[in-house]
């Protein structure tokens, strides 16, 4: 059936950052829709922040536009211009290749859930609060000098 | 900022279809938000269907992944296999190429919204309920046997 059943598909708190990044992405979890449903065009992720979970480490991405869709309870936006509180219904654009990192962030005392998606390129990602880079070329995380961890 | 000022894009009810199919979209009010966004490697609509609304008339694509998120109300997905209540944080998938037509129907008494996400394509759209075809090629909206309105 076209509609999924969310239910059935894993829900994991993986994630590819490197200590000490990876350790603040244990309150996101997180369901890949798109190759469990057969699209290929772009992905789609369920992601379920609990109190104090993050979206991801503040970002942008050079080549790849990306879009929230807030579904139940409240996150804060954050990105270079300030903070912008997402209710359900809400959607936010990033589009590829603006410099303005940005991330969710769950201030409330309950969960919060939205969809993200994103088509994947092997672009360049930045991350202007930390130490960190993701080579487009190798999708590889390494430091902003490109050594490796 | 990134999170989108619905309210200042325009909503519409426009269509392309020809005269009949045309009308029973009056109902269908939506923003084009990729655009207004700064999007370009997927379409975004916020779709409003007003009580005895549909999506659209009933399709599938041979080049174009979809999908829809409910955000408020309740609709009914019908495609080949029957029928199915999408409530708020529901979504379905509809992969590219295969031959199961759908669409959304507004049976409630009261508005639904939902956002449907989408990578354009040059490709055909069939249309299993009525005399219509959408020549990928021209983007020309056809007779099933190739002939113009």
């Amino acid at each position: 059936m076209p509609k999924l059943d969310l239910e059935s598909i894993e829900q994991t708190n993986r994630t590819g950052y490197p200590p000490p990044f990876a350790e603040p992405m244990a309150k996101r979890l997180y369901r890949r829709l798109a190759q469990a449903a057969g699209l290929t065009d772009f992905g789609v992720s369920h992601v379920l922040l609990e109190p104090g979970g993050i979206s991801s480490q503040r970002h942008w991405h050079e080549g790849e536009d990306e879009i929230v869709i807030m579904i139940d309870g409240e996150a804060v936006l954050v990105e270079d211009e300030g903070e912008t509180v997402m209710r359900p219904g809400d959607c936010a654009a990033f589009p590829k290749g603006v410099a303005n990192g940005h991330h969710l962030v769950n201030r409330s005392d309950r969960p919060c859930i939205f969809y993200a998606i994103g088509r994947w390129a092997d672009s360049d990602c930045h991350y202007p609060d930390i130490d960190l880079h993701l080579d487009g070329k190798t999708q590889k995380f390494v430091r902003k000098d490109g050594s490796d961890y």
